[in-house]
């Protein structure tokens, strides 16, 4: 028989021990942000590091400047097999409002529903159950005949406050950590019965901008229309960033940008989504951005333009003519493909100061500039992975995007020179970071079979 | 000898007298903003109702759900002269920051400066010294042979915290206080030698605008670009509010807007104003309102729009990457000549809902809509008080316009249907509302002969 069929019988037939030690984990209320569960952070950093070494990886829970890490390394009995890294996370959100909890967070259990089992409790999509599904994997190969591939563990305790200890701690270990290819389990699958691979990631420009015009506050009767508006001049520089098209006309915005190949397109075009469905739960119904593009390439592969906060003046109750001598603005830019994010606020910069009118001038503050992540379609890892969950789902994966930013990605990029591949089993009703947050038992199970399989089929 | 000379004799030998009595009142730390002094604007409304019965009027303390009005009734001699509602204000500013006194606010004095001799204390020139000026010119005719017209005081206290009690007082009162005209005094001159009289006032229109998109704030890296912006469609409708040139777009927004007599723009054109100066003392330097204007016409007599506040989204530190679902704005329109408030506000609300995408729509609600108040040129009591005031000062009075609202001159035209004339006799400089309030001795003692002229030339 061979190792990977004995590797799935293991985690088959022992799913119930499995179960246990999950349960185990989601007790330990290990809330990143809460300085008050700052014990229980290092208990669960404890019990990841024990938990690794009772599969025979050499592990350590490591001290930052904030919560703990832990690493585990492990040989796999062939020398010439890639080296990977999996990257987790053992923190988890915040339980309030705990009165609109079905059971108690820290209590997790089985709970029966029309689609299936589940597991109820926090944590238990994000991240703690999507960690232990590749925790199990490499259990059943340890318990069979060895890991088919050399493995890091890089577990930390601080996703959920941005990993303030993380970049550091990456430089200090970087020769530890380097390996082939990074593996992260933070992400979803398409939909109950057909599994995902997270191929891209936008990269993201964050923009302070503050006009500046007089030098106080002035009386909008007294001086109004003689004294420049700087909300005027600010809603002025909103408004012409894009055109009636919904392209943002930034110039040189779109360079970079380059469009799907027919095959990805086509998946995408063939998937079960109906834009008015994703519009209509959130109370829209129209799509807003480029017109002529889907919404799944507005939010997965088009770059974009928004303005996430604006303020000036009086907010308050009432009225007050007050005619302010400043006004300000948050603006962050998706990127996508090779957009230089460099060049991006560069040319944000220039685009606003070529509006600002007499008198006015602008402060810029950067809050981060960050590159799209693309893992390339003809990647022999990617095409591995891609027939392993075919193997186990029955169902090729959907190569999809991630509208939003997995910072870990580009800082293993950035830092250690690899690419990631990111493969998780979460659904999108699992309610990560809302009250009942739940993991389906078929995620976990066949999630652990799913890495039994990419393991293998990466080391081949 | 003329009863004007007389009075005016009367004003010039009693000049000691009268600051006695201006320093019992401005010694009454009558502030109205803040409930602790609430005993104090009682005491300052006991003492003028006792000062204008020394003078034979029959005046009265009124409680409101306020501070009290005062309010007193006199004959003059003659009964065919005009009856004259005098109106004033016993109520001040909080002093603070008291530590940038250089005298004590509630303790007043006189000072000399290079200019001349003048009164320091909280209340001098807004409205205690203004309002005593009439006074101290309805005691100089008591004195000699009587009052040249009817008059009636209505003094209150609650002018610095937005006369919430004056409206219903207005319309109970209706016909012990209805006159043919109304005198305000609560305004200033051109220049230390150059008296004014108000005669435009601005109307003002306030409307407060809520774009509201999605049910929810989103995470602009899930739904961005394909779900709608607010504060996208809100930058847009503010940015369309203006054209190239500075003028309002709102369809309409123009009709009524008359331009200026010839000899008024003349006198304008003729006035020594520098419009660097007045833009420079705020770190200005281009005049922004429209095109072909002078600052004086955007300031005095032509309407204009400004955003007084806006907000949406997140405003804190850092970054947040939300997608908000509303944003808000308040705006204000400057009416001038007889453009309709009702008009312009219906405009403006069928301006925003013209420009809202799919799936936005707008909340609305109005803080007031006041006209314009414009005096006619050719009206004959301005004619007389013009002529009063050159004999005074030897000069011609600037007809100016003010860019802000005295809402009891609208009160007065739409309660009581009388027309104001607005003369006061504080500079620029008076620091009203700051420490170091002063008022110029000559504004008191040429001021309240300014008053017998006026009240001598109406009564003709």
């Amino acid at each position: 028989m061979a190792v990977l069929d004995t590797a799935l019988e293991k985690i088959d037939s022992n799913l119930d021990l499995a179960l246990g030690r999950l349960f185990k984990l989601v007790e330990i209320p290990s809330v990143s942000t809460d300085p008050t569960y700052a014990g229980e952070c290092v208990k669960a950093a404890l019990w990841l590091a024990a938990e690794l070494r009772s599969i025979g990886f050499d592990a350590a829970v490591r001290e930052t400047s904030g919560h703990p890490m832990v690493t585990g390394h492990a040989k796999a009995e062939r020398p010439d097999v890639p080296h990977l890294l999996f990257y987790g996370h053992y923190d988890v959100q915040p339980p309030d409002p705990l009165d609109l909890w079905e059971s108690p967070p820290f209590e997790p259990r089985i709970v029966d529903a029309p689609t299936g089992k589940r597991i109820a409790g926090r944590g238990v999509a994000d991240d703690k159950g999507q960690l232990m599904t590749f925790v199990e994997a490499c259990r059943a190969f340890k318990e069979t005949g060895g890991l088919p591939c050399h493995i890091t563990f890089l577990i930390e305790g601080e996703e959920e406050t941005g990993s303030p200890s993380l970049p550091a701690f990456l430089g200090q270990a970087k020769h530890e950590l380097k390996a082939d290819m990074a593996l992260v389990c933070d992400t979803g699958m398409w939909d109950r019965e057909t599994p995902a691979i997270t191929t891209m990631l936008r990269g993201l420009v964050l923009e302070d901008v503050v006009i500046h015009a007089a030098d106080r506050d002035l009386h909008s009767g007294m001086f109004g229309s003689a004294a420049i508006n700087p909300i005027h001049v600010l809603a002025r520089i909103i408004s012409d960033l894009h055109d009636g098209k919904g392209q943002v006309t930034l110039p040189g915005f779109y360079n970079g940008v380059n469009e799907l190949p027919d095959d990805i397109a086509g998946q995408w075009r063939e998937l079960p989504f109906s834009e008015s469905d994703f519009l209509g739960q959130v109370g829209l119904s129209v799509p807003a951005g480029e017109q002529g593009r889907s919404v799944l390439e507005m939010i997965w592969s088009r770059p974009t333009c928004d303005v996430n906060g604006i303020t000036g003046g009086y907010t308050g109750k009432g009225s007050k003519t007050v005619l302010p001598n400043q006004a300000s603005a948050k603006f962050s830019f998706r990127l996508a493909g090779l957009q230089d994010p460099r060049k991006i606020a560069e040319s944000f910069r220039t685009f606003v100061k070529e509006r600002l009118p007499a008198d006015c001038r602008a402060e810029f503050a950067s809050h981060g500039a960050s590159s799209a992540m693309q893992l390339p379609f003809s990647s022999e890892p990617l095409s591995r992975a891609r027939r392993a969950l075919q193997a186990e789902w029955g169902k090729d994966p959907v190569l999809i995007g991630c509208g939003g930013s997995i910072p870990i990605v580009g800082a293993f990029k950035r830092e250690l020179g690899m690419d990631t591949l990111m493969i998780g089993f979460s659904l999108d009703d699992d309610r990560i970071h809302s009250p009942n947050e739940k993991y389906e038992l078929s995620s976990f199970h066949k999630g652990a079979r799913s890495w039994a399989r990419v393991l293998n089929a990466l080391a081949l």
